[in-house]
């Protein structure tokens, strides 16, 4: 059967043709792909950043939704027509981190989409164990936002938000929205920290106190917010040194500072103040499985404003037009691709 | 009643005279003070670091034992003969730290031997809510190690250290020791990580194993230790660039790394490696009652092995001398003033 596939070609290039499906293999599952957003990750490689791990032969995605068209042998529990998204971490099984249950972070993980061929494609071969289900009530669009909500349901889960906190989440992008979502169906008290006048409209209109550091004096409004205490718990998703420094200003005593953010470069860090108010820094990478049960009951519960996360929709065809599109536009939340339908 | 004190008079000198001892005020215990340990921040204050902080007219002290000589106005619970330690800190008991209970870290914290008169003086002063009784089978000498030891308690409580659990110390000086020493006690398999020859001997005469990253690579000899998982627990009590780069480098998946040192600059940190392994950096600061508890009742089990961290005593007269040899002698570990008897 003959499908349509995107495929990465470097220097900020797509080539979309048509190949040859292949039928599932030994414990896969075929998915007819419907949905499939674009992530900052993908970005990065569009950029060229990636290539050494990629190659120019890749199909990216994996921030997807799809329905099962057909079964590889042994796998059980799945059909034809089942409705799902897909959790993209394939882990070795047998690494020190596998054997401590931190499979998300397997030592040799592989992320299909980046390690392997990903979603930007009609009909997507991937391991059964990867699979969720999605209820009726969620529609295959919004189902491809689960993969990002999963992120951020990670991320609050490790921060233990509770009900009542002050939590501050530093950048504004779709991940710093979507933790911020979160962290507000949790109990949280969600301001927002942003540079961007336009994601700070945004996240007013979704209903989060805001601050834009360029304008006040950041370390003294979240002060004033929290009577001097500080907030108890901040996410780190601004990728920056000012969002390093105000990360630590305004910690209350053994505040949470979640490092959503990728920083490649090593940042300088204020070690003297996680003494001074005992804060506690935790990594995040990923998602488990309960993270992405719980972003699926968050989507179906209508926790999440799909609508203001999604701004706009192309086909598969116009792939290249959308990547450049969403480089261009800081305003942008999540740009998905139509893969079928 | 005339006594003899030690008075800070900045660059690195002190005087000790006689002064006239004042009676306890009201919520006071006067301590006839036995015993006082030099503390690092005790040289910070000689070398003139804190000069702004505690003048010119300051007696130094905290790491003390004695005995109460007199019961101040309204005080219960405390008799004259009282064998003692001093837990020096005074919060406010009215700003947000205080609120949510974290009182040793308040945010009007005073500790009391630097923002008010020490124990470096044979009659002390001291509200009685800072008292903890020491128990008839430790010397006064050996109690005189119960605050730095309430240190090493907290953090390594803070750290949740378990049995069987892979433990790194970055630097291997007076804390360092003391935290591999309630590592240890705690089931912790220990390494301690250090570059001078000789307190790497003492290590090694305690029990613990050494690294000594001048000599090795330190992060293949402790993923050579961990059959490449790495240490599950990290104590940063370098204050170095490169410990900080050696905590996070050795972290297994999850691992906790314990901030025990002060950095007073901002390194720079691999916030990547936060985010790639999920690593959990815990700021811990001082102690809380329960610390002190913990560290009376390991040093009255013979958990702390006292002779080997007391390099000399000294009477009071002698404070000069024994700063001066302390800054002089990376070798030594603990020198204690003998303050009466």
């Amino acid at each position: 059967m003959t499908i349509t596939a995107a495929f990465y070609r470097g220097d900020k290039t797509f080539e979309v043709k048509q190949i040859e499906a292949e039928a599932p293999g030994a414990g896969q599952v075929q998915i007819e792909v419907a949905f499939c957003g674009i992530c900052g990750t993908d970005l990065h490689a569009y950029l060229g950043h990636m290539d050494a791990r990629i190659g120019f032969d890749r199909i990216l995605g994996h921030e997807m939704s799809g329905v099962v068209k057909a079964i590889g042998e042994g796998v059980e529990g799945w059909k034809e027509g089942d409705r799902i998204v897909v959790r993209p971490l394939d882990h070795c099984g047998d690494c020190p981190a596998c054997n401590r249950g931190h499979k998300h972070i397997c030592h040799n993980l592989k992320f299909i989409g980046l390690d392997s061929q990903g979603a930007m494609q009609q009909l997507w071969n991937v391991p059964a164990h990867t699979l969720h289900a999605i209820p009726e009530n969620v529609s295959l669009r919004d189902a491809s936002l689960i993969e990002p909500l999963a992120v951020a349901c990670h991320d609050v889960r490790m921060s233990n938000v509770t009900e009542g906190e002050d939590v501050l989440v530093i950048g504004g992008g779709p991940i710093g929205m979507l933790v911020a979502m979160v962290a507000k169906a949790a109990g949280g008290k969600v301001t927002i920290s942003e540079i961007n006048e336009n994601r700070l409209a945004l996240a007013r209109k979704l209903g989060f106190e805001t601050i834009n550091p360029k304008e006040v004096d950041a370390v003294a409004e979240v002060l004033a917010k929290t009577g001097d205490k500080g907030a108890d718990v901040i996410f780190e998703v601004s990728g920056t040194q000012p969002g390093i420094d105000l990360m630590t200003a305004v910690g209350a005593t053994r505040a949470r500072i979640v490092m959503v953010a990728i920083h490649a470069t090593k940042p300088q860090v204020d070690m003297f103040r996680f003494f001074w108010r005992e804060l506690q820094l935790i990594g995040v990478r990923v998602y488990e499985p309960e993270d992405y049960d719980k972003a699926i009951a968050s989507i179906a519960a209508g926790e999440i404003d799909a609508d203001a996360m999604i701004t706009d929709i192309r086909p598969l065809d116009k792939i290249g037009e959308a990547f450049a599109e969403l480089i261009a536009n800081p305003n942008a939340m999540k740009s998905l691709l139509q893969i079928n339908g």
